[in-house]
């Protein structure tokens, strides 16, 4: 069995296509979903909605109750870690990690930089120890994992090469920290021109949705590869 | 006379170097801020913390009440406002904004990316019109405001050249939305090496301190000229 952990984190809670207003990272990861599930109905897939729920941004509390031993925290410090070990876990449970993650302001939203900010634990997802010299850190999650972006943003030309890429920091924003705690496989697929609401929006869909589906036949091949080899 | 903003957005309550585990960006900008205060003791320093009181991440209720003309914005819309109406006055009203910014997991604090997602307001801080073809959208802060990036970073090579400045998206994610919204202007001041806890860490403070103070006195006199040309 392949485990699927969804982070939708859109502000708008309906789907594009479907409801209105709708979210285009929620019908992209809605669209994974049921494919996946069309091929690999017993493949089980937990929902994280930081976008409707969003997690609380760590503060100086998170920090001294994460740098204290576990052994050690008393009953403050294991409250105040509750939600991140809830994240971390699903995370560490999870085979492939599949974000709907729109672009706000060129980066990710507040809540999904929160959820990032929860699960880089040290001792848990990152390991740090100063005395080995001038790289202290490394990466503590289980080799293999490996996450999909399902990215929407309002303009054209954020692709890699384009002429608003170095503007795009949604990839980056989720790439970098992912690398950090251990997950370098990292897939990409992203609806852009929203706010121009003609067809180039609607060819970008088209194009996204197509995408999502050869992905998705891509990582069911290599999960079955992967567990039977 | 000069208004300033100072938006600390530290987890940590105290300032290294004078509080136990204290925050290195809120030493920064309480440095900027006395030093600014030598010279020209008149001026005004608005500070809003984000660090201690995050702002809400913005809703479908906050986008739905923005994206709804003034005039026809029910009671409920106006509340769901409110907070991102008070962050917007203040941006509005200043003309030096000082960021204490220190990177979490290479990026911005969430608490911090939440203030952004709340100033950057349809019709207040910037304009939008689909009628207007291919660039709908236009910056509508007043010229000639000007951002101070103040971070600091657990390891090194984040400056540009520097072997992880493909990394560092604390400053392109503050500058590429001010810019959107009309604040092109920003000079960034770095702590590194806080990981590391010696004499790296030591020298970078003893240079961001001195970078602080050379910055303070270009900004005031570019402050007289601007006011008396």
């Amino acid at each position: 069995m392949v485990r699927l952990l969804q982070i939708d984190a859109s502000a708008r809670p309906g789907r594009s296509g479907t409801d209105p207003h709708g979210s285009h990272t929620r019908r992209l990861t809605a669209r994974f979903a049921d494919r996946w599930r069309q091929h690999r109905p017993d493949d089980e897939i937990i929902c994280r909605d930081v976008g409707l729920a969003p997690p609380a941004p760590v503060d100086a509390d998170w920090v001294r109750a994460a740098f204290t031993r576990p052994e050690a925290r008393d009953d403050a410090m294991q409250a105040r870690l509750a939600e991140s070990d809830r994240l971390t876990a699903e995370l560490l449970a999870a085979d492939i990690v599949v974000f709907g993650a729109p672009m706000y302001n060129f980066g990710l939203p507040a809540a999904l930089k929160a959820w990032i900010d929860n699960i880089v634990r040290v001792g848990v997802t990152f390991g740090f120890d100063r005395a080995r010299g001038d790289t202290p850190y490394w990466p503590m999650l289980p080799a293999g994992k490996r996450a999909v972006v399902l990215t929407a943003r309002g303009d054209l030309g954020y692709e890699p090469g384009g002429i608003q890429a170095h503007n795009e920091l949604v990839v980056p924003g989720l790439a970098a920290p992912l690398r950090y705690i251990g997950m370098g496989a990292v897939d990409v697929v992203a609806v852009e021109g929203d706010e121009f609401g003609d067809d180039r929006l609607a060819t970008s869909i088209a194009a996204a949705e197509a995408g999502i589906d050869t992905l998705v036949a891509r990582l069911q091949t290599q999960a079955v590869i992967g567990r039977t080899s």
